[in-house]
Parts: C-alpha cells; sequence; structure tokens
C-alpha cells in the first residue's frame, strides 16, 4: 500500500506557535486524527473529517491513521507539542513495524514547539546548558527505570524536563522523584511547575525542592528542574552557559 | 532604565519553521542583534537596523541588546533553532546578573524549533523515549565535565542529541566522545548525522557507532545517538514509547 501520512506538533497551545508548515498541512488535510483535546484545536471546515479518539489507544489511532493514508486519504496526526517528544511519531513507527503491509507509506513528521521549551522561554532559560528530558509515567516502563535515570541524571548534572508527571491514576509517582532529587540534589535546587503554557490556564511557579509539592503538578503541567548552577535572576531563572 | 528586550528562535533555517509569533516580533523590531549567519536571516526594511556580530561575543551582543531597549529601541535578539537551548538567551539573563543597572528591563523569550528536534523529525523518531542534550563544545566547560557526563548519560540509557560537535578549532573531541559511547554502548548503536537540517545543503546519515567517524560531522551538524532500544523502520529510525 502506498500513501503519504503526516504527523504534526501543534505546539503547546497558542496558535502563535503553529509553524507555517504546520498550518499548511492541516489546510491541505481531508484527515485529522489525534487524541480528543487536540484534534479539538482544529477548526472544523467542509471536506475535512476529524478523528477524536481517547487517550491510551495510540498504537490503534496510529494504524487506524496509516489504514486512511493507504487509502488515498491526506491525513495528519495531530500531537500538541512536538510529535516526536512523548507523543505520536513513535507509535506511527510502532504501528508500521507491526504491519508490514503499511510499509510503503510515506511518512513526514513535521516537529512543533514542545512543552519545556515553551515552559523554560516563560521562565527565562532554566535549560540553557546540559539538559535531559524523562517521561515520569510508568504506564510503559518500571518504575525502577525511572528512578535509576532520575538518580543518573542527578549525578550528571543535567537540569531537568519531566513529562507526564501526574495523574489521576499515577498520583504517587511524582512525590518519590521529588525525594529522589532532594537526596541527590539537596533542598536548594529550584523546581519550575509549568502548568498549560501559553493557554490562557497557563501558571508558572518557582520554587526551591525543599517547598515542592506533588500536588502543585497536574497532567497539564510540565515540570523544569535546575542544575546545580541554575539561579534566579529578577523574576527570571536561568541556567548559565559555563555551568560544569 | 526600563525597555522592553524580546530573544526570539528563527527555528533551524526553514522559514516555514518561523513561528507567527516570532514573525510578528520581527516585523515591530526597530533592532534585530545577532550572530552574523542569523540575523542575514531577517530581510533588510526601512526602519530596522540589523547589527550582526562574530561568533563567541555573547556576552558583550546581549549586553549592547539590553542598553538598546533600554534606549526605548523595540529590540529582538536572534538565535537560530530555539533561544533557550544552547543560545542566547543565557547570555542575555547572564549580561543582566552582570549589570544591575539594565534589570528593569522586560525580557520575553520566545520559543523556536531547536535543531535537534528538526533533526530528529527528518529521520522518524529517534528521541521518541527519554533523552537528553549535550553541548560538546569545551569552550565553556572542562572537557572531563563532558565526559563524565556522556558516561552517565550512557549508563543511564538516554537517546543523546550533540550540539556543537566539533569545529575548525576542536577537532578531536568528537572522535573520543565516540570513543566513550562505542566502550558504553557497543557498536551497534544508531546515530544520525544531521547536517543543515531544513536547509538546502540538508544531509541526513544513519549509522551504527562502529562506522561513525568525527568527519561525519561540521560546525553545522546535530548528532543524534539512539538508545539500547532504537532501530530503523523502513528509511526511519525510531525509539520506541515503551523504551525500558
Amino acid at each position: 500500500m502506498t500513501g503519504m501520512l503526516v504527523v504534526a506538533g501543534l505546539g503547546p497551545g497558542d496558535e502563535a506557535l503553529i509553524t507555517p508548515e504546520v498550518a499548511a498541512a492541516l489546510a491541505d488535510a481531508t484527515d485529522v486524527v489525534g487524541y480528543i483535546p487536540y484534534v479539538a484545536r482544529v477548526p472544523a471546515r467542509e471536506g475535512l473529517t476529524l478523528h477524536a479518539t481517547d487517550n491510551r489507544v495510540e498504537l490503534a489511532r496510529a494504524t487506524h491513521a496509516l489504514e486512511l493514508a493507504a487509502a488515498g486519504r491526506r491525513v495528519v496526526v495531530v500531537s500538541s507539542g512536538d510529535p516526536g517528544v512523548f507523543a505520536m511519531a513513535s507509535a506511527v513507527f510502532e504501528a508500521v513495524e507491526h504491519s508490514p503491509r503499511l510499509a510503503d507509506i510515506d511518512i513526514r513528521v513535521l516537529p512543533g514547539i514542545t512543552a519545556m521549551l515553551a515552559a523554560a522561554a516563560r521562565a527565562g532559560a532554566p535549560l540553557g546548558h546540559d539538559f535531559c528530558a524523562i517521561n515520569l509515567s510508568d504506564n510503559l516502563k518500571p518504575w525502577e527505570t525511572i528512578e535509576r535515570r532520575l538518580r543518573l541524571a542527578a549525578q550528571a548534572d543535567f537540569a531537568m524536563a519531566f513529562y507526564n508527571p501526574r495523574s489521576a491514576s499515577r498520583p504517587h509517582q511524582l512525590a518519590r522523584a521529588l525525594e529522589i532529587l532532594r537526596a541527590e540534589c539537596g533542598p536548594h535546587r529550584l523546581i519550575i511547575f509549568a502548568r498549560a503554557v501559553t493557554t490562557p490556564e497557563e501558571r508558572i511557579s518557582v520554587v526551591t525542592l525543599a517547598e515542592a509539592r506533588a500536588e502543585m503538578a497536574d497532567m497539564r503541567t510540565v515540570v523544569l528542574v535546575g542544575s546545580a548552577a541554575t539561579r534566579r535572576v529578577g523574576r527570571h531563572v536561568y541556567t548559565p552557559r559555563r555551568a560544569g
């Protein structure tokens, strides 16, 4: 089967952060496929079919999108942020791997502004030196792997960004992550809770690890942790370029 | 001194990857400040003064931009990619820290598509699971720090992105980094050399660590290294969401 599939990032929320490349792909699409709240960001128009599905069905969603593309539709799979960062791009390639009959579809990934970089920009430049991005969800990997990675990241003195820090079904992981960070980094390390960045519900809080509580995060929050060199300057937080 | 300064990311090269937010800031600017090749990407127009400076003078450039802003100009400092990722945002906050008289200037950072995410999108989804970003330049930090961070990142099984992997004045660091990675990750690990992504000079090569040579990178290259789970599917490279 041939065909073409676009996997596009809608950025963190603000329309002004959607790249012209992604806007053009959406304008040309016959079908948009994605998680309900992201598909809701694409305006309805004649000739466009919106396929909104629930969370945690990424592989089925990706396979459905590939099948539509194979049938000759112009399909865009949407993610918030960047599709390659804890989002739909990996699920699409996983679906191709599982369905060799879909292997001939031409897949294009269009980058977007990912949540951690939008959050960092709002706060100043906390990711201004070496940093890492960790998905705190243990839906698809053992929690022990996450704990080990957190400790090594702290020992490497990376600044860090946590995606999916907390949800109703995973209320306890972030508290445990904060405990590990306090043990590795001490109480004074800066931490930023950035909720719903660039939307009307945006809220940015900067606290120390001693002050941080898991309840400061929810499903719409990305959490940034400074390196040893990260500091405040005025109302901003930044990591100097010289950070050792 | 009061005033307003915008620090904006121009993305990796393609105009279609400049966000409308950044385009609007540039359209409203009286002054654009930055490294020569980035300022060259901003079209000249009446009422706009372009201030292009050489590399390695980031702090002086940032102070100059802040002084222009303090004098009432509408100044945009431009970086390629995202200004918060190994770019001008940190230098601007560093300049504020060094010059308390510039502390009242309102600074806004506007995110952009950073090179590693544009490169990852072109390759598939190699950063689809936990990953880190490391500046391989030892201009501002000891090489020993970089080596230690590389080893810990490999032990944490992060996918990795290397910025500034190689330049005329630093020809040997990348070869040493590849040695370390071969020792930690073995010969079969996938590595992507992504040069001048989204420009007419774009070139993407996917090789194994055994095949990788430092000469495959230059100043315009970002290097992506897979995690243990990263693999090829068709012409793409991706890291599954389940990566342990």
